[in-house]
């Protein structure tokens, strides 16, 4: 968490988090948010855009994933590199009470619900296309994608509101349950 | 197809397509959509909220796909009651070169694809609400929801892109597929 916390980053979006929860989201400035983190707006926008992309990481997690599914072995399956992409990076999670702090302020504000839509719309495309760029057909790349998204969804979900320290199981777990539904779901490809 | 586009909100939807297409989305006002599906603006406000909307069916499908959900027999597993019930209401589906121009329209407007991923956000937590009526536990309504938006996703582009006529088809070559693709992602509970 130090390393996360510690760094000028962290402390914005600390900051900003602390504001729109405290002032709501549409009183707050970028202003306020350096003053607040004790640093200069300039420095804010070094990070962000704009205040609506201070919750959002940037394009860090894009980045991070993009980088994390190359380092797979070749020949690994779509859906296990995901995992194992996903599993590399758990420094990209954010502390459990930021985590909850932040889907509260982004459920009561419809720009961050959008926006957050938008990113995950655009990490989705970015998975797919390095899938594809690993020999993965469109439509494997596609299906892994949304199975992948669905497995780390449900693995934050836990991590969030349950007391669990490690990423990698909760994954592995949501990978299982998925199977499960999967194979309810398809009786006549189902073994016997 | 006759019975969709001989109404008067297919009329609308068709002229509002074909004028975006055209003319671009942001150039396009409702009172000429109106006019050119010989209209009044009456008529189109009483189908949709506003011009973003008229792509996106106003609330037909998250109505539609919770009576169907509701229709399925108790007792079915949540997959398979989301599969059923995509198939029951295959007249949501618009025709093939509709949707094609629908798209194009879409990725090039940034508004649009905010507001269709606010949709689809909103049903799939209509979705998962009515699995949770029927007693699918959270995690599993959730997991079930995403699963199932991502066969329906992958039998839509199926569907739009191959010569496909039979829908509940395509819906169950993708639950096969997903099977396929979690099987993949979850070793440890894969049978020998």
């Amino acid at each position: 968490m130090a390393r996360w916390e510690g760094n000028a980053r962290g402390r914005l979006e600390r900051a900003a988090l602390d504001l729109f929860t405290e002032q709501g989201y549409g009183s707050t400035t970028v202003a306020q948010i350096a003053r607040r983190a004790n640093l200069t707006e300039r420095t804010f926008y070094r990070w962000f855009a704009d205040k609506r992309e201070v919750l959002f990481a940037g394009d860090e997690l894009e980045d991070r994933f993009r980088t994390a599914i190359e380092a797979v072995p070749a020949g690994t399956a779509a859906l296990p590199t995901l995992l194992a992409a996903f599993a590399s990076a758990p420094e990209v999670l954010r502390p459990r009470e930021f985590l909850v702090e932040r889907a509260a302020v982004i459920a009561a504000n419809p720009p961050l619900q959008e926006r957050e839509l938008m990113k995950q719309a655009a990490l989705s495309a970015s998975i797919t296309a390095a899938l594809r760029d690993r020999g993965h057909d469109e439509q494997t790349a596609q299906l892994a994608t949304d199975a992948g998204m669905a497995v780390v969804r449900l693995a934050i979900r836990r991590w969030v509101t349950e007391d669990h320290t490690d990423f990698a199981d909760l994954l592995s777990a949501g990978a299982a349950d998925l199977l499960a539904v999967a194979a309810d779901g398809a009786p006549a490809t189902r073994l016997p």
